[in-house]
């Protein structure tokens, strides 16, 4: 275990949270908050620049790193990033618990959007900026920004990008690591940016637009006045933002391909084509199954435009009451939930080049047992998927199982309805956002105990990181190994 | 294909089920019903016959049958033998709809319990043997029973036993398979007999004696009286029953190991220690979560033992009621329900078995990770377990979730409340019997609409043979090879 590097890492990290912390800060200037709210991000910025001094101030002279010290590094450099993020709200005495303020930055970097929060409305500019804010930052990636903008600080940081970065299939673009975060960061940001725009045009002004974007883009889902999206509910805006999750639901190597004119090769992605095929087919089964109730069929597609953009990429974000929808359309939102939207994009959930994978095993070890001398393979992307691809596959699904029990086990301990219970879990670790029942839309996470706060805290750490960097922090091998 | 076999097959197994109804039709004469009960299996009896000699009247020259003709024998048997099943029912008018007594016969064949029965008072003696009989028939196996009685007739009538006998690993003792076949059937018919005479001694009559253990025996939970077990509610019942259905949740190997004299390797069974220790642990923890509800420790103990039996065993029997205990036994509970017991037994669910190598797969994947270059392997019985092995365990369990989630999708059109639907499919597809909500204890699955009760009939009988027969009897590719 190379400590010294990982320690290393951590300190340009926390170096790079304190400069992104300038942003909140001119925001309390801007809006001429009071003095706490300055100071809060003064202190916080100058206590992270110490702290990361010290971590990185001596070059460690082996910067190797492994797999593990990979995993290592992402996990205990998001849990120190919310650790530290959680500062302001505190100082402030926006959030006074300390516990409840890391659940919070805990949602917003891993772009979940569940919120302790019961009135947005007692919450400065600075506080709600850098809440948002953590969604953008989370979305892309906290290790992906670094290598985007710090100097290469290691040959092997490929381990670091393959453990941050969603889904199973990573590859094709990691030949010039740093350039091509610097070119992801890019399209990211000028996404974004547009999204503001498109934003401004519907009548926000700009604090809530970016505001607004920034949930949109990490698909997190915080809103900026209480009721969600609603204070700003209109068909422009809905479309707009429908059409936004969608968009940063979509593996970002589309995206890359398209700006190197390799067109052709972006639209002919697999996992892009099952993603809009599995979006078309679900808006058009609720639609049949709710349209009943809606005197314009429009409004209806609308309604369920947003319903399926906003649970399929984990963003969160609602407009319609869908918990009054008939119970067939709760279920297919639900199983979209698990699925969540590609690899390599913003959202969480099982991920649809997984999920494809799944049905293709699925398929495959039936015509399997059905001639079982056959050999009986499966392409992705038109690449064959190896037998132990396929294992991977499967045994991630039984990992996230595992974890998910042992998650639902912790929390009923503490909790007394099943609903609520197995809802936040679920929409925790698919870092989705609100729940059902006690943690539904219309509640907050406010009413659990610390002890669920901290559970489920890990589960959104769990679920952004694909479960396997931190069941690898708190392994007691992990830390034997040299 | 080998479609002449299939029908042989078949044909000699419908035989074999006339056989069978003799006994609810001495019933029938013991107890003086009328003539329409007496006619009712009568009539049943002579069309079994007739269908069954004209399907195996001519025995065909090719009688090889490979692993497909297996799966497509076992699924077919088992469909056309409950058909046939729920005619008495229907023709003697207690259950009119052909519907509810396909799946009541279902229900009692794959040992699931659920029942669409609101009173059972209302149902002859005749009937009740009949129904709790399919428990007892199904619990070892329709097949495993052909082989143990009737001539060998294929020499590769492995692949049905295979196809019916619960859970991952069979092998080692099926050299000789139709000898294999009688001593399973001789242990089980044993040791329900020695359960009868211990109830007999509980104060029971004979016949509800021996119904209550064709429903502990088969693992199925179906009732002679209304209120599942709770008319005979006392210590010594309760503890009979709940060792009862822990004996018989044991694989069926640990028992014939013993009978040969292998005391040693059968108590050294890996499955049989982590079934126990589970059993153990979660009495445990249930009893240290509801004690202080409890004046006496014993009767807490008591009742957590049957409802963990009754749960893990996937009987379904009921005493206490554990929707009243706090949330965090309810889980452990609800797990229990998903784990099932062991494989080779007459329990359904996921098995013991497969949920221990689930639990190494995950922790030797993260091992895996922590040092990608060293080798790690996994052993299960003092063996080391195959990359393919662990590959078809992982995708066991993908296709268990696929399937699960389609029915869910399937109920779904016709309920209107979640927990309804969620638990029917989990009741039926882990073969538990009552599940929660409106299909719960105190109600019945009579008020499902058919199409609910065919998928869940389905469920319950993919759920009893493992999933796949039925996935390739629905295959077209199965009838497109020769």
């Amino acid at each position: 275990m190379n400590k010294k590097m990982i320690s290393f890492v951590i300190g340009k990290i926390l170096i790079l949270e304190a400069g992104l912390m300038l942003l909140p800060l001119i925001i309390s200037f801007l809006y001429k908050e009071d003095i706490l709210h300055k100071m809060s991000y003064g202190i916080v910025i100058l206590l992270l620049l110490a702290v990361g001094f010290l971590m990185s101030i001596k070059v460690p002279a082996d910067k190797n790193i492994q797999g593990r010290e990979g995993f290592v590094i992402v996990s205990l450099s998001w849990i120190f990033m919310s650790a530290f993020g959680a500062l302001p709200f505190v100082i402030s005495k926006e959030i006074p618990s300390f516990v409840d303020a890391f659940f919070e930055v805990v949602s917003g970097f891993t772009t979940t959007g569940s919120s302790i929060i019961p009135d947005l409305t007692k919450i400065s500019h600075s506080n709600l900026f850098w809440r948002s804010f953590t969604h953008f930052v989370g979305g892309m990636g906290v290790l992906v920004l670094a290598l985007a903008i710090l100097p290469k600080y290691s040959p092997t940081s490929v381990y670091v990008m393959k453990a941050e970065v969603p889904g199973p299939t990573f590859g094709k673009i990691v030949s010039k690591l740093s350039s091509t975060a610097r070119v992801l960061y890019k399209i990211y940001t000028v996404m974004t940016i547009v999204l503001i725009i498109l934003l401004l045009f519907g009548g926000l002004n700009l604090f809530e637009a970016s505001l607004l974007a920034f949930g949109t883009a990490g698909t997190g889902g915080f809103g900026v006045r209480n009721g969600s999206i609603l204070p700003y509910h209109s068909a422009y805006i809905d479309v707009v933002l429908s059409i936004g999750m969608l968009v940063f639901g979509v593996n970002f190597n589309v995206y890359y391909f398209i700006l190197i004119g390799k067109v052709k090769e972006a639209l002919n992605n697999e996992e892009l084509k099952y993603y809009l095929l599995i979006v078309f087919i679900s808006i058009a089964l609720i639609v049949a199954n709710i349209s009943k109730s809606y005197s314009s069929i429009l409004h209806c597609i609308r309604d369920v435009l947003f319903s399926v953009s906003s649970v399929m990429t984990t963003t969160g974000y609602s407009t319609a009451d869908f918990g009054k929808w008939p119970l067939f359309s709760q279920v297919i939102l639900l199983i979209l939930m698990f699925f969540g939207a590609c690899a390599g994009s913003t959202a969480g959930g099982l991920k649809i080049s997984r999920v494809i994978l799944m049905i293709k095993i699925h398929f495959a070890e039936i015509r399997q047992m059905i001639s079982p001398n056959r050999v009986i393979s499966i392409s992705y992307e038109d690449k064959p998927v190896s037998l132990k691809m396929q294992k991977s596959i499967a045994v991630y699904f039984v990992v996230y199982a595992i974890v998910f029990m042992a998650m639902l086990l912790l929390i009923s301990f503490s909790t007394d309805d099943f609903l609520t219970a197995f809802s936040a879990v679920a929409a925790t670790f698919n870092n989705i956002g609100p729940g059902l029942g006690k943690v539904g839309p219309a509640y907050s996470f406010a009413n659990l105990n610390d002890f669920s706060k901290v559970v489920l805290s890990f589960a959104m750490l769990a679920g952004r990181l694909e479960i396997f960097p931190m069941l690898i922090l708190f392994s007691p091998l992990t830390w034997k190994l040299k």
